[in-house]
């Protein structure tokens, strides 16, 4: 028994209601019906209608379930990508989708800028023959994150020929985006939605399936039982291909549901009153500095800080108080803490976070 | 709130200790922890160490945790086959192993006997060219198995070359398998293992390690986060490329070391007396037929029959009495019923689902 809060970026603290909604799936057996049962097809339809809602999704998208991000990079890239995509890389995750690319035998190009650091419009330029362009939205490694307005900007520059992908791995469903600026965006279930690990959702437009089908009718192989064109039709069936995480695509749907009631604004409100709490401790604190010097480009949802003491320490300082946060990424591990500010965090626990920070480390 | 108890094939009923295992999970905040901390790869070398002693496997066998027998598929085709596979089919799992051979651009070469049916080792020739020959010791869509001497005495007659791939996805781990005669077995959580899906594991030796290493030095793409090169550093290291299914991971682990204390032998021995239980009361029904003539080549986990009445008709008359049958696969869907007999099925659950069937249907 443990009372121990992750403010750790991902796997996190579940959502509240998460240890109640698993008791009920297994009085319920949600772990032993058939995923051809109509039960499984309604479990599965109810989470992609509240999906649809939360993210306030236009009827063009479809949502996929496969099983982590990683799976999400190697997919988009077999399915969307015949010779060239275009990474912006600014840490770790950006850099491993332009990697992933690469690895596939892929021409993979990219625009990169220091750890830490976002991204410029006018700095970029995507090459014409890029099929897809990788977009951070948030970039969980180093707190970066690219603003939906830069986003949309880089759309109006670029034109509308390339696919734009949108990794909000760590960040939907704050960031509202423009719908018709981008063609596909993607998360994991174990970051802002506060479930356990084991299920990643792709987002994606007529225009990333046309590809696929296109690839696929040149006699490329787009892989085999996770390719768009397998999946789609089943995915339109409340189906998949393969027996799933049934588990976790029914609590998807019961947080997703509370997320409704709660509504998206509220969520996004409180997660940027929560952001600014701790950005304005960080700024004055003696021990921390924020990790993004730009203010524009500082994460609302993975908040990093650089500290003094070792980031070992303060995470021994805050154990006897059943609190979590992150080390650093990598080389980071020891000079920054990482701070998570989902859904499941309340305002309530990370003022205690703030306080308890303010008087360990001052 | 439901009593059902599930002799469905997949996913089926939990073994029993899985919803206390579960509470614990949620009590400890399994599904919060990070999968890069110790206590993540305490629970990863628990699980795998547990799995280890079941399956009396030797050193120079790894085993990895995937999401699926499907993404095995996939990955066994992407690794350790360069042109051509060669594949025993006789049923809709087999034949899926087959096609995803073909996704991929492979040759695939097949052996095919009627749904239903076995294979005779003489009637089978192992082409020269085939890399990798997929032999399914269980085809959960018919309830048709291979036994092991079969597989053993096809090892004998082909010669040492060609990888062999054991589908074990419904029986493991009842078939007694000669490590020395395979090279891969491959399983999902949900059938024999009682737990809810989303975890693949898969078994392999360092021949198929070799081969995968061997194509990537060739320039070949063996695909990215979860090709074999990628993932057995990390496997090794008790850790996977992406952030797993952490929870699945965990409660395999608690399973596996019951099923341990509890003796891999009498868990088959258990299973071969239900089995007995269930065939001598299909073969003295009016209504029901054994699907699969051959006695040798009856599966003991996944016992199929054909049935006079439709097969949702005998569902029908069972759903009173908390009990839930398998439908037939496909085509078979009214044509035949199917029974999982899994280590989470205990004697007396057997019992009495042969004695309310006998009731309720002769």
């Amino acid at each position: 028994m443990t009372n121990k809060v992750y403010f750790t970026p991902g796997p996190s603290e579940l959502y509240p209601t998460v240890p109640q909604h698993m008791q009920t799936a297994m009085e319920n057996k949600i772990g032993s019906i058939s995923h051809r049962s109509q039960q499984f097809k309604d479990i599965y339809a109810h989470t992609v209608a509240g999906l649809r809602q939360l993210l306030q999704l236009p009827d063009h998208f479809d949502i996929l379930f496969l099983s982590s991000a990683n799976e999400i990079w190697e997919r988009a890239i077999e399915n969307t990508v015949e010779k060239e995509s275009f990474h912006l890389v600014n840490g770790s995750f950006s850099k491993r989708f332009y990697e992933i690319s690469l690895d596939l035998g892929r021409k993979a190009t990219k625009h990169e800028v220091p750890f830490g650091q976002g991204f410029r419009v006018e700095d970029i330029e995507v090459p014409a023959s890029a099929e897809l362009v990788a977009i951070v939205q948030n970039e969980t490694s180093s707190g970066a994150g690219t603003p939906v307005a830069a986003i949309n900007a880089l759309r109006e520059k670029t034109g509308p020929e390339p696919l734009f992908f949108i990794d909000v791995v760590s960040s939907m469903p704050h960031p509202k985006l423009d719908w018709s600026k981008v063609d596909s965006v993607y998360f994991s279930v174990q970051k802002c939605f506060g479930l356990p690990a084991g299920l990643g959702v792709w987002v994606l437009n007529d225009r990333c399936i046309a590809k696929a089908e296109a690839l696929k009718a040149k006699g490329m192989s787009v892989g085999s039982y996770h390719s768009i064109p397998a999946t789609i039709g089943k995915a339109r069936a409340n189906q998949t291909q393969e027996t799933p995480n049934v588990l976790n695509i029914y609590l998807l749907g019961q947080v997703v549901q509370e997320m409704n009631q709660k509504g998206v604004d509220v969520i996004r409100q409180e997660t940027e009153a929560k952001a600014k709490m701790v950005y304005d401790y960080l700024e004055a604190s003696e021990n921390f500095e924020i990790a993004v010097e730009e203010p524009a480009h500082r994460s609302a949802t993975t908040i990093i800080a650089n500290t003094k003491l070792p980031a070992s320490e303060v995470i021994k300082r805050l154990s006897p108080f059943d609190m979590a946060v992150g080390s650093g990424y990598g080389n980071y591990k020891e000079s920054q803490i990482r701070i998570a500010n989902f859904p499941a965090h309340s305002v309530g626990q990370m003022q205690a976070l703030v306080y308890k920070l303010k008087e360990l480390v001052g």
